[in-house]
């Protein structure tokens, strides 16, 4: 038996005044229907519903790769309306039915679980939140036995009743036998000519089925979201929660508002994050590791011990124990140095693997490259590594001393322990030990003139 | 008949501690003067009258260019005294005069012009405003019908008086020929022998005179500036504003807290700017352009669909459709990019035009230059467009292909589909399909020893 | 007579979840038990007796070249214990122990020396705190005349007592002589089986001793840290602090909320400092001086009127008077600057003495280099100081124009108003005057065919 998870993510998001779907729109790197879909689908065996409209196109696509059934809601008559697009899909099962927004990104799993448990022996549960300032919501207006009676929109409710402080969420579970029943009974015979999902209370309680509600633990968690200034809060409050469970897990940060967390980070004990520094993607960062402010690393392993001075960029790299990276460095995909290693100011590598303990410490590009342990290249070294049209490997064995403002011509290799001559292009291979040198040989005019200004 | 506006901006500002007079210190970019002169004269016709004394010289410096009309007033003896300064501007005159202040810098357009057009059938209407704590503040005292009775200083108020909230923000409008009546009779036979401004209400109700007041929105509307603690206050405020105006315009934030605009921003559709951004002067972005981290952009237009990546810098440029740029990328004043060029990383570029689909990659300076289509510019490459004097221009034709690390010595000329070969010092055009090469032949020496450590 | 502080620093911090032990944890860059000695030491002249127990070996080479004496605590046994420790190195003494915590580390010298001036005829003096909701902390019960009668813990206090919001934070002065006395007469019969270190009090008050308390300005002086929460929050809290006294003291900051100061930092007047700037250690800007966003400065002086643009890091180095810097420039240890010398973009500098007026605009690496007045040194240049053991100078006399591109292979020297030519390799010395070239002849191949793509 499957819990059945009815996303709906057919709204227009006309505030948020974008040309993408809004259930897209991302918080913390990922679509905020993507969330949804994660957080329900890692609850345990699920079938997921998602109930498109704007944009339905785009929806399906974005989503693809996860295992979802599609329902078009063409008109937007309600979440009453949009649930019942996904009848057909829940009609004959049994089980639960677990109804989720695409646009109430950040309901936690440990939230949802307790909805859950909760439903197991009532028939609809809802998840309800009390607010400081409930004006404008629909109150939960409970018996005295503490079940839940009834949901009275703000508008229609008694004076008493708009003391009430707690308030309905629109999450919601319930047996899927009984709202497979009725949801074909849900009228819109209302001044918005809307079939609202709310009605299921009464029938419930007309039916005298059991619902209760519980509630999350914290009141971002049913944020919804209908514009940017939405948005972008729900992101700051998202990134809050996030550093602090880095710092209770062992992460100095010097400032817990000036990080962002965009993906899958794992961070090692007595790890050091300075100001502004940006984790995208699936970030591993092992133990006693310093990163210094404003660099940005994604999809990378950054290995126990090194240092990643500010400013530096790492994208889709492996960074070795003990290696010394930046300032101003800049990691680009394919990028495996071993321990040690060290890469200085101005520097890209790219599609390059550096041995143990070898140094790029100034103004280089080392790009599809091979170097062994032991290396030096010298400032201004640039890998010509391709031609117009193809890309070639440049080898540089254990040992090597590359001269300053070196050209390696690839495909090139230098042997073990060579040496090349600064500024000096390198269009053959050098022989394990030799002095490969090319360049002009000086000459010093006494005779020569400076320019003058022109007018 | 033209609104006559009285800037007060004599004040010294000692709390400052600067040399710069206090209402030249900028918020978000632009003199605390400069922005009431802008809010005013956007108002209708208007006749703008700056009094000035600390610093005068300097103000008048600074705000050249406006039209303005200035009087020094040599002491500063109280706000009357300041407005007095500037009667013989004023006498003889009909219509509305109106008093705004030098040192609040926020009041907006839509504030003063209600401020206008409650004066039209008043004689004398003050900017009032509630405040939850009053303490200190000048108490605004009404009668029965709503009309304003007199202002009561905090420390002349009785009880019953300091429990009122309304408080007067010493903006006013008033019409031109009282105000010219009653400035001269305003006295300073008070403990602090001041001329004050807010004495007109006591000659006005006294005359029978209708007198009323009018609310600002936001109480950052009013607020002055003292010390750099609240000029740093009001510009995070004012920054907190914009960001919003952006988000409510269809533009993602990733922190709204950590964006500067210091200028006039225009922004299209689905843009999205990420943390630490700094926007200056006149800035166009058009639609679904991405701003990465720590982009500093000024006086530039980004056009649909371009790419800056993080820590790049573009001043006085204009970047074309769906080009990419960065990170790390500098665009100095003169750099125009046709659509999908590519400024990569380390690159500087200066008084250059670079062609459709043009790649500059990696760690070159490109200035005064003029660069084609389809053109592959190497990492490392110069154009060496200075003799020490002079200033010389490089042309590199569609399709050329820079080796890297080349030198181009301007003026010089590399026609279409030339090469030039890696490491080459390029001093002379090179023509059409040729390929130039200047660089030493290699040599490979076995019988090289390497340098030993000197002691 | 001296005064003997006991610094409690023996706490394992087990929330830290840190190998490093608590009381190292730094605050704006300095341990927090050396912020607290620090601060003790400022007061007067000092006997510091310093009770450790977790991580003893490393709290004590960390805290080395102070002059502490050292207690080592074994086992966790309570406050009072742990000052019992302590005991051997006040017996028999005069004047007054003051007693602080390693984890409080922000407690104001002005609140130190308050408590000290109440001590001196009292003969316990407590440090406490007014607090809004002062549940959970020992509450100070006062008697009629305002001395101090009890510590009441929360658990022990009768609802009337729960109701005091004056709280113990812990901090206290006792003269040595009674406290020599007391601390033998601690007792651990209680449910902890601890020794509390408040205690003390109620054997003052049963002595008749004089009992009273002082209180700090603000409640972050007396906060502690046990948490890497709590010590993200104390580091902001700190940063705002410092940032105001930046302002009040005529610096601009464009956001308070985002500046790091790490050390001891002197500013002139007429500064301006963007966002995102971090200054650390010992860090002296003069008056008139603009630093950029996101600069790192350490170590440093900056000179009168100089300016800073963005991204730039400095470190160990002396800037000059009216400098230009960046952006994207790196000032490595040992760099010294003459006044408007100007370092460029993607420039690394590093034990090099640049001289007046002398620019290094663009991509350069200059290590170990003597640059005289009126140089030019063009795009590209890198001294090549390091021949892969021994490292070398570089000599540049005043008005040399260096091309660009150049390699300068030291030792060389290049003599007065000498120019070297573009993309030249200068290995051997050149005189005043002349033109030194080293680099291949062109050569324009109107045959060559372009590479073309391989499979």
């Amino acid at each position: 038996m499957t819990l059945n998870v009815v996303v709906l993510a057919a709204g227009q998001g006309s505030r948020m005044k974008s040309s993408l779907p809004k259930v897209l729109h991302p918080i913390a790197g990922l679509p905020m229907a993507q969330r949804v879909i994660n957080t329900a689908q890692s609850l345990e065996q699920t079938t997921m519903h998602v109930v498109i409209g704007h944009g339905a196109d785009t929806v399906r696509d974005t989503l693809v790769g996860n295992d979802l059934r599609w329902y078009l809601q063409e008109e937007q008559l309600g979440t009453g309306h949009a649930v019942m697009q996904a009848l057909p899909g829940l009609e004959g099962q049994s089980g639960v039915t677990l109804i989720l927004y695409g646009d109430v990104p950040l309901t936690r799993r440990e939230t949802l679980a307790e909805l859950m448990s909760e439903v197991a022996d009532k028939d609809l549960v809802l998840l309800t939140l009390d607010m400081d300032d409930p004006t404008g919501y629909g109150r939960i207006v409970r018996s005295e036995d503490g079940s839940v009676q009834a949901i009275v929109e703000h508008k229609d409710a008694t004076p008493e009743q708009r003391k009430i402080t707690e308030i309905n969420t629109g999450i919601m579970a319930v047996k899927t036998e009984l709202l497979a029943q009725w949801l074909p009974k849900l009228s819109n015979d209302n001044a918005q000519q809307e079939y609202y999902l709310t009605d299921l209370v009464e029938m419930a309680v007309s039916e005298g089925k059991l619902v209760s509600a519980t509630q999350p633990d914290f009141a971002w968690e049913v944020e919804g979201v209908n514009s940017r200034v939405q948005l972008a809060a729900l992101e700051r409050i998202y990134q809050q929660v996030q550093a602090e469970e880095l710092l209770i897990n062992g992460v100095t940060l010097m400032d817990p508002a000036r990080i962002d967390l965009r993906g899958n980070i794992q961070c090692g004990k007595d790890v050091t994050i300075d100001v502004n520094v940006i984790l995208e993607g699936d970030v591993v960062i092992e133990d006693d590791v310093i990163i210094e402010a404003n660099c940005i690393i994604k999809d990378s392993v950054i290995r126990k011990g090194t240092h990643i001075k500010a400013n530096s960029m790492i994208d889709e790299s492996e960074v070795g124990e003990s290696c010394d990276i930046g300032p101003f460095a800049r990691l680009r995909p394919g990028t495996k140095l071993a321990s040690k290693a060290k890469i200085g100011n101005f520097v890209e590598t790219k599609k390059a693997n550096i041995g143990e303990g070898s140094k790029v410490n100034h103004l280089s590009y080392i790009g599809d490259a091979e170097v062994g342990a032991g290396v030096n290249i010298g400032a201004g070294t640039i890998t010509c590594n391709y031609d117009g049209v193809n890309k070639f490997k440049t080898e540089i064995e254990d040992g090597v001393f590359i001269g300053s403002n070196t050209c390696l011509v690839a495909p090139v290799k230098v042997g073990k322990m060579a040496t090349t001559g600064a500024g000096s292009v390198i269009t053959k291979d050098v022989g394990d030990n030799e002095l490969a040198i090319a360049r002009g040989r000086q000459k010093n005019l006494s005779t020569w003139k400076r320019p003058t200004k022109q007018s």
